[in-house]
């Protein structure tokens, strides 16, 4: 059997052996009238995908093909679909499903329903999926999506550019647009790595003046490229004493939140304003007071990638100002994951892998 | 010497015995143009004045004097002071003194200027007071107080109604307006005590729909006749469940949040809600994982009473209602400081004290 029937794609089989990818069939969910079929282009290579399979985020069910930065392009739109002809080129976040009927979906909310579907590791309600199959991501020759989680890519942005931007991209952009930012705010982005980058770039493009914080002095051109004004590192004791009261956003991209004194973080807010996490470490926060948020009124929150409306704006930006992460291509392959997943561990990336040359790994689909 | 130049008060001499109460004179800050001089009338008891004295917050200057929920008359007024005429009825809260400068007090956010001072245990800095007099509060004969932090208070609230407002109910109103609470919003509010019965009493004049939650059944009843919908108990294991994505802003007056699954009060948040803390427990809040914020985008904050323009509204709108606090009023002396501090220790109090009384223990003072 092969497509339709099933799919191709680089699965892990062992979480102790979270570089051993194999190339493998699988089983997708049942066709539905709103899904659409994409031949996949390309993938980013995400940090999830490495918390996923090798079991930082604990047990995932096997053999599993990871990836939820997915380009490529429609080959069969289902009977229902309106927004997505055969042929568009289309990408895919981290989310591949929602009941779209709760209070949070009507809302456009959605990356908040509590039935969602992660685009890898989930199984669909018996609803969407009479098989309750478990999604597959995008390591893979294709995928199914439902319309909704399907968003046109603007021809402006090339393929390997618009994939990291459907799960880091988005995941940044959404707190930022919901904190209001634009011309007149400070933003502070701690962490300069895949979502970082990200968050600078859009930040500075929404109109906002951004400061990079950061622990590696070598980041601070990089930092500067990508539109912040200033550069500061955290390493030294008593760096945010200058920053009292500077920010009306402080955006943190790090996952090593565990090992923060988050007092000095809430801090550096402006009054009410916000101390957000989008790089969640698997440790807990370290305790702090209460009144650690009282000198200024300040909160701490987190978010979870963005919703349909918020990727779409994200993308018509990105598109407008030829806005492009900086991204290193990979060939997929058995090795070409591997080396993929390895380095994004070791945080050997600056500052995002996209997954290319399908064709090569799976015929040219047609 | 006695007023002008002195002031008299029930002081705390010792915190491990911070029952006894001495009556005892002490001296006021030089006088300055904008200060105005207030003949206490009465003054409430805040769970502050218990912390400060019995050591929980550590160390005070002693002795001390306690009491920030003061209500009195000017008798003498600075040569520069606009708001406020000799006879007038006015109260000072929990801040009796902020630079004015700042760009926090410059939006109405003096209640977080970083030079601040407290109404009692707290010294001046050198440019509003030479002597840099540690501040003394309002279980006192006087209180001299900037003309910025004494409220005029509007006729229909009596006095010992008033005095509670004035830090309790401007700790609770400010982060209710903050977040926009109104017709169509939904409150949770947690804990129903002094700060508690308040936020009830102010999130339903302001439109809102409100729910207590609270550790005690035996406290439904005033729960409704405040104002609240519902009452919700939160002693059974998985209270949290059926409230999912319930509350567009929960707001935690109780001050145990350091024995709170706090991922249970996120849960019941709305999307990007936040739970707010105004009861602010000696230890840290529990360790918990920023995943607990994602399921809906909330947050977790808190905040210092509030600003002088919140303050006039709150005592407005409560003026306009007819809204006045559960107090039971005590007269002041030894004795009755004694018995007050030690109920609200015992959390023996429905639901706040009003110290008055006070020509009988300091003398007509005009």
């Amino acid at each position: 059997m092969a497509y339709p029937d099933e799919f191709e794609g680089f699965m892990i089989e062992d979480q102790k052996k979270w570089t051993e990818f194999k190339k493998k069939t699988f089983k997708p969910k049942e066709f539905g009238d709103h899904d659409v079929d994409i031949k996949i282009e390309c993938c980013g290579v995400c940090g999830s995908d490495v918390h996923t399979i090798n079991g930082g985020w604990g047990d995932a069910p096997l053999p599993l093909c990871v990836g939820h930065e997915v380009v490529g392009h429609a080959v069969k739109v289902g009977p229902a679909v309106k927004s997505i002809k055969v042929g568009d080129r289309v990408g895919v976040g981290a989310q591949i499903w929602a009941c779209l009927k709760c209070p949070q979906c009507k809302s456009d909310n959605e990356n908040y329903c509590p039935h969602q579907v992660d685009t890898y590791g989930a199984p669909y309600p018996k609803d969407a999926d009479p098989n309750e199959t478990i999604t597959q991501g995008g390591y893979a020759s294709h995928i199914r999506a439902h319309e909704y989680f399907a968003f046109p890519i603007p021809d402006e942005i090339p393929s390997e550019a618009a994939a990291p931007m459907l799960c880091a991209g988005l995941t940044v952009w959404s707190p930022l647009v919901r904190a209001g930012i634009g011309p007149g705010k400070k933003v502070a982005v701690v962490g300069l790595g895949g979502l970082g980058h990200f968050a600078v770039m859009w930040a500075n493009a929404l109109g906002a003046e951004v400061t990079v914080i950061s622990h590696s002095p070598r980041k601070k051109d990089d930092a500067l490229k990508l539109g912040a004004k200033e550069f500061v590192t955290n390493s030294e004791k008593g760096w945010a004493d200058k920053y009292a009261f500077a920010f009306d956003f402080v955006l943190n991209t790090a996952d090593m939140t565990h090992t923060f004194d988050i007092a000095e973080y809430l801090s550096i807010c402006k009054v009410n304003a916000s101390f957000h996490q989008v790089g969640l470490p698997d440790e807990p926060l370290p305790s702090f007071k209460a009144q650690a948020f009282t000198t200024n009124g300040s909160s701490i929150g987190a978010s979870h990638i963005g919703s349909r409306p918020e990727c779409l704006a994200m993308l018509k930006l990105a598109a407008e100002k030829k806005l492009f992460p900086m991204v290193e291509t990979i060939p997929i392959s058995e090795a070409g994951c591997a080396e993929a997943v390895s380095r994004v561990h070791d945080n050997k990336v600056r500052y995002r892998f996209t997954l290319t040359d399908y064709d090569k790994a799976f015929g040219p689909r047609d």
